[in-house]
């Protein structure tokens, strides 16, 4: 790489929603961007979520410097306890994300060897030769940041997850004047949250969902309840203010919620009186229009509290007539069934449902087209590559660049594992390297070429036959009838017929070519494919076959 | 039952979409009003569909007079082949879906067995004691038909799927004079299409979409390919109007598209000039501007034609440059992730593509809510069943008829397995039969208390291991060491390391326990704990466990 070259090198994030990770290389020096997970599509059975390839970063590990962190939602931070091991390099975090951090990497026995640093917004720091500074942008978490890299062709811009809100309930607004004063001194690369850069207009404040709450939470006969992210402290800080407006206490359910209450009170992120929250025991004792419950489950998770109440197997709230349930998020793409089923399971509790499709309970926390142009306009950038987002929204927001003017040359759809090179007066896409799914399941990485998930997809869909057989050493003749059995095959009654039949035929095939064949493997080999073959005959499936070959000697 | 009454008992499509069904009794005859599927959900692997539980109908066989089916949709006419056999009863319905019915039993060996009859629309038959007549609603198929049951007690109105189209594609609107007619004479029940009864306002008419295709063809400066449902008769005519407007030949690709035009073309639900439809072989010849192609695939089922084409493995159409794909409907719930897919995958491949996200290309075929309160204000029933989708779509409806005046009392909420009883000035529920998935895998049909789904989903998430064990039948030593093999558990290598440990810990512990323990069940259950749990401490995974023991005589 020559003297005066800046690479952009996205490692997860483009064309897929979550896992977002990028590689800014300026001669001997790497920064990272973010370090996120990506929660599992269908077809992934057992896998707990997707992280970035970081084979590039890996082998580079020594001229890796940092790893920014632009806000605290697990698609940024999520995968910091999987890579960190193997890059070794401090991370740098707004206050309330280094604080998710800290509990993350102190769950993984991480946080002794790993080097955590706060940074304050408008404060450059070094970072090998760059200069770095993070500024603030809205989203739909405190103290989230975009970020400048300083580098001698120019500013590279990374907007993080943003949206434009003028009325931030934390006060914070997207910081419109470091964004001017970066374009006086001249943007070379501007990277921007394409997430809704299909949604014309503008994304409404947060403020919005105020009036709504306080509205239902004002106009309950009994006990409401709340569901929403936990990491949304600006929701919860709103449903607080609710339940003080209508003399009501606050009980938490959910482990996760509980968790970030907790720390975003001690943190002075949420403020509340000193009695508003009170232990779900002592809630229970409250008369029910005394209550607001705060609970996960807004995306129907099956196993959190929400859904546990919908089903009526939450040991400590039951749903009854009368009970009032805010959704207070939009359904992730893929949950959208989960999302339906809790709310017509609450409905049949005799529960009233209000959600984002019947009214403004929720408001997105990310930038529409009309933000998304301003953004533009305001940083003024001499390269465009929009980020965060499948391919179709990468695609919408280049498209809305060059509908404000930028040449069609100066802005790059990139595809993870791409190489966009950055010179003076060019840049280019000049490699793509291999880049893979890598699974986190339970301690487990698997890369993408694994056998294992075709294994399990196939197991899922037809079930399995094992296949025991012991033959004599010497001659192959079976010295037992074949034992079969089988999982998630058939009906027990009908598998047993089926399995019983196949023993047979085993057994018969096996005693005439009794010192035949003395290949153990072949005979292995064709047991497998007679009993699949048999099974396919008479069910029209073909289940894995397991053919386990016994060898015995015979004193 | 006294003498009169009428039982209405809904047996699938009730608090979910699909598999509609409902069964209407008086005196001793049965009248089953469709018979439809449901497409399974996520957590039944290897499920083809779910149909109606017609236990109680099977059981009742000798007095089921007729089955009548609405329209010719999967989710209303699917379950025939499954549960005709049981019911032996005659089927009627109109002459489109009569040909789709006549197709779908032939092809199930049925045809001969079954009593298949046309019915007019306004033309009144006898079955048993009652008096049927089918009546035009506008759907989004030819030929669909509300059904006027009319009993002693009143008329029993039932719409099945309708909308309300003044400017319908083939020219027959909803038969509002006929539904007057039947409110003059006295409606008891109305049972009414739900689906979207949460949506404001009117359903465009089918002519919206007309515009909108005719511009994108005519726009297009290369092929233009088409994906829309097989049975969406009436935007497959203004694809090929289109075609024609704009000297374009039509290529056919997928098989139940090319099926659905060459019927719809036979019967004349379908016109076209006789040199507009072209094989595929012919169209490949043809500049790309002269070139519609129509297919499956709109909902990006993964072996559609549409998909193949997205992923490059149609081995007629290779997407291009300039190509143009219109996705001409909306996803059906669960469906999301996989269109959303498609489209990337086709933007990747540099199509343009245009879906009902982005423009007017597909309306749908239900009434929304100011259509609802027409039908409603038009039929003036005494009682009222919301029917066909979710439980809060359900609730919704009935709330709107609420609203409309209707007597809280009057409209009921019901479940599948639900037995409504209306007699003279009183209608409630009396009973709550035990209701059922009935799943089709293949040829096989496994109630919901079936293990075989919990097995699946167990073997998808966590893979399965096998042990196979040789015992002395006398002693319980073992002959040889255990062979252990397992699918979609771990990586090959790590699988194997942990496998053969297993093996030498059951091989010592079998050893050690040799001639102390002979019960050999006994024996398997401690080998499937041990195995299970050394995996469990080395992996925290918890695989199927299969032990199969051998005996042997030792002679």
């Amino acid at each position: 790489m020559s003297q005066s070259q800046v690479r952009i090198i996205p490692l997860g994030g483009l064309g897929e929603i979550g896992r977002n990770m990028m590689a800014v290389e300026y001669e001997d020096d790497i920064i990272v961007i973010d370090a996120g997970v990506m929660f599992p599509e269908e077809g992934m059975p057992g896998i707990d979520f997707v992280i970035p390839d970081i084979t590039y970063l890996a082998r580079n590990r020594d001229r890796v410097r940092a790893v920014l962190i632009t806000h605290g939602h697990e698609d940024h931070t999520g995968a910091l306890p999987y890579v960190l091991p193997d890059l070794d390099a401090p991370v740098y975090a707004s206050r309330l994300t280094h604080g998710l951090i800290t509990v993350k990497l102190r769950e993984h026995g991480l946080l002794k060897s790993s080097s955590l640093n706060v940074v304050e917004p408008n404060a450059p720091f070094r970072v090998g030769r760059l200069e770095v500074e993070f500024f603030r942008v809205c989203h739909s978490i405190p103290d989230a940041m975009g970020i400048a890299i300083h580098t001698p062709l120019g500013a590279i811009v990374h907007t993080g997850d943003f949206k434009i809100d003028h009325t931030p309930v934390d006060g914070h607004t997207t910081d419109f004047a470091k964004l001017a004063e970066l374009a006086a001194g001249g943007v070379l690369l501007l990277c921007s949250d394409s997430t809704y850069a299909e949604m014309e207009g503008y994304t409404p404040s947060e403020q919005v969902v105020r009036g709504s709450i306080e509205n239902v939470v004002a106009g309950a006969e009994a006990r409401v309840i709340v569901a929403t992210f936990a990491s949304l402290i600006s929701r919860v800080q709103m449903v607080m203010d609710a339940a003080v407006a209508n003399r009501r206490k606050v009980a938490v359910v959910g482990r996760s919620m509980r968790n970030n209450v907790s720390m975003a009170l001690d943190m002075g992120y949420l403020s509340a009186p000193d009695d508003l929250i009170v232990p779900l025991k002592e809630a229970k004792r409250l008369p029910h229009n005394r209550l607001v419950i705060l609970a996960t489950g807004a995306q129907g998770e099956p196993t959190s509290a929400l859904v546990r109440m919908s089903r009526g197997e939450h040991k400590d709230v039951e749903i009854e007539t009368g009970d009032t349930v805010i959704i207070s998020s939009s359904p992730i793409p893929g949950n959208e069934t989960l999302v339906a089923k809790t709310i017509d399971d609450l409905f049949r509790r005799g529960a009233e449902v209000i959600s984002s499709r019947t009214a403004t309970v929720h408001v997105h926390g990310h930038a529409s087209r009309e933000e998304l142009k301003l953004m533009l306009n305001l940083v003024r950038p001499t390269y465009f590559v929009p980020v965060h987002g499948e391919h179709r929204h990468l695609i919408a927001h280049a498209r809305l660049a060059q509908s404000l003017g930028m040449d069609p040359e100066d802005t790059f759809v990139l595809e993870d594992g791409d190489i966009l090179e950055i010179e003076d007066g060019w840049a280019g896409v000049v490699e793509h390297m291999p880049f893979e799914d890598v699974y986190v399941a339970g301690h487990r990485l698997w890369g993408r070429h694994s056998s294992v998930l075709a294994e399990r997809n196939r197991l899922s869909t037809d079930g399995v036959v094992a296949v025991g057989l012991t033959l004599d050493a010497k001659t192959g003749a079976p010295l037992s009838p074949p034992s079969l059995e089988s999982r998630g095959f058939d009906e027990l009654k009908r598998a047993q017929d089926l399995l019983e039949n196949a023993s047979q035929v085993v057994h018969s095939m096996l005693e005439s070519q009794s010192g035949k064949v003395l290949d153990f493997d072949q005979i292995e080999r064709t047991v497998t494919v007679s009993v699949s073959d048999l099974l396919w005959k008479e069910t029209k499936r073909r289940p894995t076959v397991l053919t386990l070959v016994e060898r015995v000697e015979r004193s």
